[in-house]
């Protein structure tokens, strides 16, 4: 990696407590003096706002695989260029709710297109900030699935309706990557209490700091 | 080509007059007993519409000019499947105003990032529905925007805001096209009168078709 700062990507199945998680850590190493941007797809980014309008619009169900996976590179490389490498050439450690390895694991793997496919379109988005960490949120889909269900606050996008297949599609997708990235992607069981999950996320990533 | 259809598109600079010549080779075509369509992206697909919407907004100073080569290869994914691949399927022959050859001249060659780049993201959008012929209008640059400067109608985009040597490098992008792909692209010289262009292109349609 070419930049002062460190990038580390948060991905696993709905409901695994990610967002949570990340808010902690957040909270974690800014008191530990780190300079640190928690961020998420579109990231608040005009132009990939309205790029995630069109893909997650319910309306759209005559929607290709393949448009959505090319929006989503473009929203992603948008996002990549104004929010993320901006903050890692200026030394923060940027940490980032999902990114390419969803799309491979929902994309690539879980819709059909192939892993490499919509890996070379990401390739082609993200050029050579490849992250340097990223921590696999590790829960049975069905559990993370049953979480969101008790969360009616939450509002149901176009992906959201997708039947247990798709998403049990989508975490073989992500086991697919743990094997291809052993380096990258780091597994942390998300099925244990959020303390423990917090600690143990928190060792990982103060591993690689040092 | 896997289609019963034929697939021909139609490339060149601005104000080549392209649009005018299409529309009289569609009635040309017609009143031979051919099915034809005639289209252009965003092709009236709704999605494809929205995704345009973006990439055309003037507002849009800071998109990147990756993210716009990822909307058009989406944008024309959304067209190919619901309209192009469609009507090919069904042997129609489809005149399209613009297509690949757009992105690899104006994203690829004129924005600097590569032609073999751009072609591997639109390789992914349009899969084996590559052009059967391209027919590409040949004017110099400076002329078809004094072409298009008389015409005081035509709304005014993004696009048509970029300075002489962007569009000097679109088309030396396309020479480059041409030289690639010397079976597929065919060039017409359209500098010539409007009637003589459409014999001209006329006589190479018809002796594809045959």
């Amino acid at each position: 990696m070419v930049y002062k700062g460190k990038f580390i990507t948060f991905e696993g199945p709905e409901g695994a407590g990610k967002t949570t998680v990340i808010s902690k850590l957040f909270d974690f190493l800014k008191e530990e003096g780190w300079s640190v941007i928690i961020t998420r797809e579109p990231g608040g980014i005009r132009i990939a706002e309205k790029i995630r309008g069109i893909i997650l619009d319910n309306e759209h169900v005559e929607m290709d695989a393949k448009t959505e996976a090319l929006l989503y590179a473009a929203a992603r490389r948008q996002h990549l260029v104004e929010k993320i490498i901006p903050a890692l050439d200026k030394g923060f450690i940027v940490l980032c709710d999902r990114f390419i390895d969803s799309s491979l694991a929902y994309q690539g793997h879980a819709r059909g297109l192939g892993i490499d496919e919509v890996l070379s379109i990401n390739e082609f988005a993200i050029g050579n900030t490849i992250p340097d960490l990223t921590v696999f949120f590790d829960i049975d889909p069905e559990e993370g699935l049953a979480r969101i269900a008790k969360n009616s606050d939450r509002e149901k996008n176009r992906l959201d309706e997708e039947g247990m297949q798709f998403h049990r599609d989508v975490y073989n997708g992500y086991k697919e990557l743990i094997h291809r990235y052993p380096d990258r992607i780091v597994v942390t069981d998300a099925s244990l209490s959020q303390l423990q999950v917090i600690e143990n996320v928190s060792e990982i990533i103060s591993s690689r700091l040092i």
